[in-house]
């Protein structure tokens, strides 16, 4: 197949800040691309060949997209199913394959998969309703503390909550769920797997996500993790297997926690480029997306090594802002060694709305999570 | 000035592969940019915000479009430079100035430059036309042999000829033109230096351009060039003059030789992103592109070193192949350690078009160069 300057089409669903970036590369190689997205601003809509406005849960809509490509991918798993299965059937190549998508939309399915697969995870009960949990709680059936989580639908912290006291679960949805032991952890992990339809697979290194003390929330996403090698390597081999058992093409990201005796537990996966493999745009010998790229077009997958130390500092909107963005100290961080300010395009800011990433890499990875801190407490999304 | 997902507008003059490779920075930034070009089929058309389709040549079209933009710059040298004088004139910030572009165009006027700001160039006469060059060869005012340069619309190597006998002279057009020594030389080298208006200024390392042995043909530029330190000091001294004697804004792309006795000679010098930086987008901390955007910007200016060694080979039509472009064996490159391939986006290939470029980058250069060699050896730009 002649991907490149030529009539081969790749269709994306979703336009967001993950596809834009994927642009990046299939700009760089003269990839003809389509982008579905519902909206008219997004981030996508330039730089794609054909932009088209639609819902991505809609059958109809999605499916007369994918007629119209030779292969199609997707950076948001909120799509259209059915439609994804029937174009598949219908000898569209879809990567990665709605078999897969299938067992990850679905929190509970997902977790069973691991169990079923000898996938270290957390033990978790399944529930179809959060009534069905109540009635298991008072039945003493489960142990507080646990970790609510409902089964679809959640992203980014969304429909996950840590439940301390019966009291926590007021004001939950209704929804399937499940609950999980809560495991004493050390480190949050990730580890991108790519794998193309040949077979031919790749871990990224181990990155670790670093917590505010307080806050209890992701600050900074470190390439390479400061972790022990074993515990590295057992990352990594846990990472391929659920690749491999998920018989995955495209990327894999594997979050993953490091608990205090140093077992590795798999948290859940996302089939796409992640926002744990950001740094990979400055700091690896290939990012993420232009191997998430290589490994659906089945081309031999780059090198995923790094060549620098990386560091990810997200960009959300500052709390008490909404309206029109202004990147407050973006200059001055312009000014620091190795610093990249990556800008998604949204025009309007909100509370913790995700506008950017910061990346810093340095061959000093403690001198790239100094430069990381002053980041962090200098630019500031405001409006 | 506020330039991030704002209504500012950045205007390129002319949409073309280097166009194309600073607008990935432009939407890595989010910065809005318009576009002129004369091809409705410019690989810029996509990715940029708005495209505009003209002549670069017309004062009207230029005028125009200048007039709706905050910031205006240009990918090549080949523009209307009395609307920029205007547009200047009037207030619009143009970079790089006109005033520079004024004594860049013409090559006479350019050595005229050097030799009054004492910068080392080799020594040459300027003609009104070939007829008087003839004249002072015949008068035994110049020698043979010589090189003969037309003084404007030349580009790579188009418009220079080495002058052995007097018939190499005929058919050669009767316009401006120089007569320049030809002095043995054993290295050809570029140095990119950034200005920004503040006077913030920075090289990059010296690169070489590695010829091939008998057809006298760039193959490989090479960063760092593997020469002494000393002589790459005296080459960065002297590129970091001439951009501060030209007052210039933005990337001057300073291409020289390295003598036989280690003098450095100021060849030629071009005032934007240039094929002798294209390693950057892989080798550098921030690629040439970037660098161009910030200096054009007034923001500081990013770090010009390299993370690993980085060489770059030019991708261009092969003989004998007209139509329908296929990068012959670029899957094949593709599994190898380090190779990144950039496709310019023409669709059709013609000998010796310039179609793309591989970087090749790798810790250790010899290994880059290895690599590189059989890069070259396997793709084919064929239709």
């Amino acid at each position: 197949m002649n991907y490149f300057s030529s009539h081969f089409k790749l269709g994306i669903l979703g336009g967001g800040q993950l596809g834009k970036m994927l642009l990046f590369d299939t700009r760089k190689f003269d990839i003809q691309t389509y982008v579905l997205d519902p909206s008219d601003e997004a981030p996508c809509k330039i730089a794609c060949n054909h932009f088209f406005q639609g819902d991505l849960m809609d059958f109809e809509t999605v499916y007369n997209f994918g007629k119209q490509v030779d292969v199609l991918t997707f950076e948001i798993e909120l799509v259209n199913l059915d439609a994804l299965e029937k174009l598949e059937n219908e000898g569209t190549k879809v990567y990665p394959s709605p078999k897969t998508l299938k067992l990850i939309q679905n929190k509970g399915i997902q977790k069973e998969f691991y169990i079923k697969n000898n996938i270290p995870t957390a033990p978790f009960k399944r529930y179809a309703t959060l009534k069905d949990l109540v009635v298991d709680l008072v039945d003493s059936n489960i142990q507080l503390p646990f970790v609510w989580k409902c089964t679809e639908f959640g992203y980014d912290g969304n429909g996950v909550k840590v439940i301390r006291q019966t009291t926590d679960l007021e004001n939950l949805p209704n929804v399937e769920c499940i609950a999980e032991t809560m495991v004493p952890f050390k480190n949050e992990l990730a580890v991108i797997v790519c794998r193309n339809p040949q077979g031919e697979i790749k871990t990224y290194p181990v990155v670790e996500m670093e917590f505010h003390p307080e806050a209890n929330q992701v600050e900074y996403v470190i390439c390479p993790a400061r972790i022990d090698d074993k515990v590295a390597e057992k990352a990594r081999a846990i990472a391929l297997n659920v690749s491999q058992q998920f018989n995955h093409v495209g990327l894999l990201a594997v979050e993953m926690f490091q608990t205090e005796d140093d077992e590795i537990l798999v948290n859940e996966v996302a089939p796409r480029p992640h926002n744990s493999g950001h740094y990979s745009i400055e700091a690896s010998y290939t990012s993420q997306f232009e191997n998430h790229l290589r490994a659906i077009l089945d081309l031999p997958l780059g090198n995923t090594e790094s060549k620098v130390a990386g560091i990810m500092v997200n960009l959300s909107g500052a709390e008490g802002f909404s309206g029109d963005v202004i990147y407050e100290n973006i200059e001055k961080i312009l000014g620091w060694n190795g610093v990249t300010p990556h800008i998604y395009g949204k025009k309007q800011t909100r509370p913790f709305r995700k506008m950017g990433h910061v990346t810093i890499v340095n061959e000093d990875i403690n001198e790239a999570r100094r430069i990381a801190e002053d980041v962090k407490n200098t630019i500031r999304v405001i409006s």
